[in-house]
């Protein structure tokens, strides 16, 4: 309960900094008889492993996670799984300079009022490196998600800087480095020159990502504080450099009327779905479906102003290797987090309302 | 933990429905010693409270809160402080109509499908009335706050369906029924007549709010999960008819390039808030700025397409007393919740960081 | 989580003061669909209500308990249950003179150096009064194992002081006053006038109670610290005044033998019940066979030594209206709390495992 | 919160199973500033793990432990801290036999029944080798509790089967294979003599353990349920094998009077400890006293009735290397406990009372 395990049921602890020996995490909850191997795990880590294209950091971590427990004989036993992934490729040396400084932008300045001592190393436990491990957790979530209720995500950018980028279909995500949901070559051409001039003028940029779940059974979440909306928001936003959040219609909701934006139910189904799939804090059965900001990267390579530990002026100019638009690879985190969310309202819901019937046809 | 408790140190459990005897809720973790009698939590609700204006709700609740435990001789004890406040302006008839179908927009259909039973009376425990208990418990934790560290809350309506209301000051919020921190009289009376037709034409409207807290102690917050930000975005999408959330820049920072969006540090103070007063989900002293979107009221007079419990087609029409703009009470409310995150993670802090100290100056 | 909640996913908080206006609890966390009311709670208050007979505290309060919430039209909806208590016979001016000093064995000394504000009247928070509230939500969650379940909880005092209580049969627990389980008129004429002699002695004494769940679900518990039976001992050890837990066997064990102590499996069930009921922190399906410890009540007339709150020694003599064997109230709320933990892994235990299935016969 | 975490504050997450790849534990909440190394948390691991005498297991384990987190430069940083230890002699063969039926006892039947799967090998994760963890872990509470406030841990064994072993002085405990605070070396021989015999019968005794924490803050503890004897209780009953638990007088309170049981004050300071160090559920300074009763290992040579998973009557007989007397090892995982129940109550004190002050002289 102090900050680092999310997730009630389906509770996921991590640990780890970014230049330390390992990173990993202990995920206690996970219900028995869910057949499991790595192999289940790894490609959800490969698609947000660094170095995987020349607009991200080049860092090279294989992000190779092994499981420590909680499988016995390929099959989960209830019992807490530990996930663990070795760093390899530590260059500690990159962060000398920014010890005694504080970068704008970054969790320097609060780590060393908060705890005193800060572990400047890639930027210790700030790194975004630490979505790893949750990406791993996420995998394991989605699997038993996928097998009890075919629940599926999906995730694509859907902004890159001031380029909108239209969705057109989720299946064209995997074949650029930007996971757009585009099979407009032009377009893609077109990022591809924006990070390119990006990277050579040692700036960053913002990006927006929309991340949908399918198949989600009705009636999950808790009319008040946890709301699977606001649950959803909690993890979006704890998310490394995320600064926004929005369901459904979000932030369009506030022009529109109530005649509008209320979503009609016919026997068919919803007519709408403006809710983004939940309403008063419960999901509806339709699509989940989240838009969230994230902010430039705080490292680059551009100077600008600071100050050091005694408080003097100084100037800060951030090397090492850095993705010039952390967003790129925030599409597999982002949909992990939502699976953890989801996991862990589907465990909580079939605690108190299990065995609830009704007759009501369910709509999508 | 079952979903209706907010805060791992002050934790507020509520309890009640809209028409049920009384609504109220349980704080526990409140500091022992903070002078504290309903004096100081009855502004806050009348603040929020209905029929204030002919633009909102024209249920008539006293909203008198009562103190039942954890205060002796006019300080806090350190044990729970239990809040009541009856409903005294329960009309259930008004709802006969809307048992048997499910409203657009509304818990009704979610509540049904996860419960098997529901209470169609005012909404149950989904109406916006259950806020209530949560301002009672805002401004306990805003008065620890103010004493303990000076922090302020402030908040004020940025826009109203489609008609922004451009920031001036926040002391002008008291002299209009919108919480708008304006002094133009003309865009008051605009707002003004929009509700007024929108009153007539039975139809509701959306709002954009904002929250700031300032004079913030650097330093709140967990590096994962549990980051400020992450629990305020929370807090806030847990709000009735919350449909996004920004912190700082929020959407903004997707345009942004890095050298403008991170604030750089001088001696003088951060020049600039693009972080909304939170890096790396760590206070940094600075302004926490928050802006939320709302939703339409879904309770409308405008005939709609839904479904009966059989999942017959049905046309829906909702009467009873409603907020034709829920954003409007919504500004206390959001003050309130921020405000229950800060004195949350400031107790928090001070169980793991309390005894740290640094020299480095601390900015604004 | 500020200690004032107890449970999980049957998450019982309480509030009040043995003198303030009102004491109660919110539950989070029950079941929809539970047909409820007042009168399913009232027979467990009144079992434990003080001034049924001369051996308890005189205090004259109907402990009538007024359900708030979460109830519509006699079933349970899945929202918080508040329940209500009105404090009716305070006499605080009983309690003037131990304002200054601390009572020995008392909550006084520890409350002012924690609080530094202490609440006196009948012992504030620190009342054994407050396990009222508990016992109304264990009548709730005992209700609800009874009809998932079949479950049935008993109890009895097994010792009054040196007087051993032997066991005859449950039934006859309400046909005196102290809850023995016994039909030994003698026995019981000899309890009266030890508690008679005690009273005109001003003095007090300790009792041992032993509580039993029968039709207990196998599987019910963790592996690893939220083991059934520590969250028994949790439970248990939280009671006013107990010192001393045991599950089963207890500390018969420590002279026991391997071969002696494990109970053999047949397929006609288990040959013994050492374990009381749990294996490795889960549930056999045996029944939980609980025993504990009171200690004899601090409130006693007899003049003690002790200090003020400037340190001076001071003499106590406690006077208002005490039962002088706080044991023998114990024992409903010993039930209610063994149903509550009871409740918490029955749900938690349907959220994890609630599909598993296995051929293997259930012994009991 | 599924049952893996041991406290809310100062939270332990373990994992692992007795043969699997590695155990370990990842610790949030260790405040910030503390030094610390493997070279802290070593010996304490040492003195638990198996090997050392003739009496305990004869398992080889080195029980190295690595630090892969949270600590920076020698010092903790403020994020979670996680400790591995490899497992390294695994002889899973041992336990072939015994996969198809359920040792009396033991876990085996209960795990079967609520997980539907179960590793068999060493008893999987109800394994005592999983106390190993919880021992690292609170040899850095122990550190931290000893730099803070100069708390002391002391244990011993007081009883073994049928042989009582009074208390002599702590400095003992490491002279003998016992634990035992006693210079008699009659005694320990009678021990010797005992175990031998009993390793030779194939059979099993139980023991009794005492613990002591000196220099204990006032304060620590929560009014009701969190309780600090209350969590004690949770945390002793949920150490492997452990059926009681008794805090200060424990069931020698029941045949006390309340002139004799409470604790009299004086300026010199407390009379007596029959609270064991705790009122009203907070400590009052003074040594907190445990003891807690540990059955006889379950795991036997001596045939034994059972069934199998069919139901069938067996004959169970367990090979494999067990310790006679679990209880021996007992002593460091006790102090273990109650130091994390220790620093988590104090970490909690702080955040809610952490600048209460009151001029009245604190007792021992």
């Amino acid at each position: 309960m102090s900050g680092n395990t999310f997730g009630k049921l389906f509770s996921v602890t991590t640990f780890g900094e970014s230049h330390g020996p390992a990173i990993g995490c202990v995920i206690d909850g996970c219900p028995p008889g869910l057949a499991l191997s790595e192999a289940d795990i790894q490609p959800e880590l490969d698609r947000r492993k660094p170095g995987t294209s020349r607009h991200v950091t080049q860092r090279q971590e294989a992000d190779q996670v092994k499981i420590l427990s909680g499988v016995y004989e390929g099959v989960t036993t209830g019992t807490p799984i530990a996930l663990l992934i070795e760093n390899t490729d530590q260059r500690s040396k990159d962060y000398g300079n920014i010890v005694e400084m504080f970068r704008p932008g970054h969790a320097d300045y609060t780590y060393w009022h908060k705890y005193g001592v800060r572990d400047p190393r890639g930027g210790g436990r700030s790194s975004a490196r630490l979505t790893a491990p949750v990406v791993g957790a996420g995998a394991i979530a989605k699997k038993w998600l996928r097998e009890k209720y075919g629940t599926e995500f999906m995730g694509c950018m859907s902004q890159l800087g001031d380029i909108p980028v239209p969705f057109e279909d989720f299946r064209h995500v995997h074949d650029n480095p930007f996971f757009a949901a585009t099979s407009d070559a032009d377009l893609i051409a077109r990022m591809e020159t924006a990070m390119d001039e990006l990277r050579r003028a040692g700036d960053s940029i913002g990006a927006r990502i929309d991340v949908v779940a399918k198949n989600v059974p009705v009636g999950l979440g808790q009319p008040i504080y946890d709301k699977l909306d606001a649950d959803i928001a909690y993890a979006m936003m704890g998310i490394n450099a995320v600064k926004g959040v929005e369901i459904g219609a979000g932030f369009h909701s506030v022009a529109q009327k109530g005649a509008e934006h209320g979503d009609e139910l016919t026997p068919e189904g919803f007519v709408g779905n403006n809710a983004g799939g939940v309403l008063g804090g419960i999901s509806t059965g339709q699509d989940i479906t989240v838009s969230i900001a994230i902010k430039p990267t705080s490292s680059i390579r551009t100077p600008r102003r600071s100050i050091d530990k005694q408080g003097n002026p100084v100037t800060v100019e951030t090397f090492g290797r850095h993705d010039p638009c952390v967003g790129i690879r925030a599409t597999p985190i982002a949909e992990a987090m939502l699976a953890l969310v989801l996991i862990d309202h589907a465990l909580m819901n079939r605690a108190q309302c299990g065995d609830v019937h009704v007759d009501t046809p369910r709509l999508r």
